[in-house]
């Protein structure tokens, strides 16, 4: 009986590994020390397993305000103990990104734009190996313009595509541009899905999610400080996205999707439709409206993470 | 005579507006309102010319604790009035952006990579059109990988190149790729050379300045969370760059340099190096270290300003 026996203690170690957190790097593990530098953070400086070990859930959003408040949110609904109001930012020695731990989540900004989220996906990754996380999910609740969404829809992504509708992003490495997939995981979008039907208090669509490097004419934006294209040609490009099943617009996707599925990490993204492209480029909705819809990723994802941890049905 | 005096009084009007600060979107003037939304301004809520007319220097930088520096500093260089602890962020009903006014000088941060920048730029130049502003100066303030540079040195960007070291910028316009030139201000270069001098406090070189849109596998780096590629590719890249007469890597020049052509604004890129990139990828000088390397753009920008205002010789 012995090959059997060891062919299953073969198999629990390869799953022990597996649901580890994997980084792409051979040179880590002979590094003497790594400084996570925009996190202001570092393996000889902190006790990165004792400090992040536990952690199994990863939220990422743009604003570091809006994560600080996504974090006291998550204290509340997780009746954690202590004031939720005197929350510590980790990452206070750095003004790059703010970061929350509360219980097994970690609330971190990434600012705007996929090279603005990409050194803070390199350093959390390298974070939650170095603190040998286990089955860690990553979600990133954003912002959005929607294409023919009525505003408020929170749109969970199907594939994120570039601004040609494919599911691809395009990585330079050394001066050579290699493309990698931005599928998402589909158990874990499906999950979101059911999540909001569970919660009937907004729409919730999935779709595709078009991540652009600019807000303005990468976006048919009519308004920006250029402009080389009419209100027609603009609504034609939209038409497009929408044919190819696109239904939001936003700056970060490709890459947290192609990162994450590098590395093995089961991700989503959801994000709020702030306005419908199709009947502007303003965001003219009123502040309270705007926080309003803000809060929607959050109450999505909280719920999801409620469950996951056993503690709703 | 009158042709001559018709002549003249047409060239008069051409050079005022030829300094007025240039949109390249003829839909600006028919809007009834602009929302600068990234600054939580609009030209309704907001009367544009009286808060900014004077503006003469948009300096602009990342990180918002160094731009609040940055203003801090320059009120003080300029004998301002007032209490400079008590700088007030005239976006604080947003956390996207920070911006401070001293005087004839905008201090206003732009978060990380290309994408970023561009929403501040598109609203800061809307912002300057609106205000009636002329003349202004737009600088770069930042921090950046050095190659073949002794730590602390300060570059002044001659052309700002992409990773195949080209003075261009792709921009993506409804789904098709333009190509913008990215040439600064030769002029405000030679300048900013000119005042290195004058201080002798550190090393100023003129170079290119390679802008990327990632820290880790697009500047070569071996630390990241992936990393395909050796040592010896890595320092290969990195001596094809210096070859190219590459000085230093950053993640904002090309587009900063794009638009600010189209729109005529003069600009310069000043960026302060960590670390020099042949040595290693980790930024592992002290902190007290780091903030002084900080300081060099600010202390030359702050004296070209002080030479531009008459307030040095």
């Amino acid at each position: 009986m012995a090959p059997i026996i060891l062919n299953c203690m073969g198999n629990d170690h390869n799953d022990y590994i597996k649901q580890l957190v994997q980084v792409k790097n051979p040179n880590l593990d002979t590094m003497e020390e790594d400084i996570l530098y925009h996190f202001s953070l570092g393996t000889k400086t902190h006790n990165l397993p004792e400090m992040f070990g536990d952690i199994k859930f990863a939220c990422v959003g743009g604003s570091a305000n809006r994560m600080k408040a996504f974090a006291q949110f998550i204290h509340k609904e997780l009746e954690l103990p202590g004031n939720r109001e005197e929350i510590i930012d980790i990452c206070e020695g750095t003004d790059r990104y703010c970061m929350y731990k509360v219980g097994p989540v970690l609330s971190i900004s990434h600012g705007m734009g996929v090279p603005s989220i990409s050194i803070m996906l390199h350093e959390l990754i390298k974070l939650l190996h170095h603190a040998q996380c286990r089955d860690v999910v990553l979600l990133r609740l954003g912002t959005s313009g929607g294409i023919g969404l009525a505003p408020g829809t929170v749109v969970v992504t199907d594939k994120a595509v570039d601004y040609a509708f494919r599911a691809q992003f395009e990585q330079v490495v050394l001066g050579k541009v290699i493309t990698r997939s931005t599928e998402l995981d589909e158990g874990v979008a499906n999950e979101l899905l059911q999540c909001s039907s569970e919660l009937q208090n907004f729409p919730t669509v999935i779709g595709n999610t078009m991540c652009t490097h600019d807000f303005y004419e990468g976006q048919g934006r009519l308004d920006g400080a250029l402009c080389s294209f009419s209100h027609e040609e603009k609504l034609e490009y939209l038409r497009k996205a929408y044919d190819a099943g696109v239904r939001n617009i936003e700056m970060e996707s490709t890459v947290f999707a192609a990162m994450c599925r590098v590395c093995g990490l089961k991700a989503a993204v959801v994000c709020v439709a702030l306005l419908n492209r199709f009947d502007g480029d303003q965001i003219t909705s009123s502040h309270d409206v705007l926080v309003e819809y803000q809060q929607r990723p959050q109450v999505l994802v909280c719920h999801f993470i409620k469950k996951r941890l056993g503690l709703i049905a």
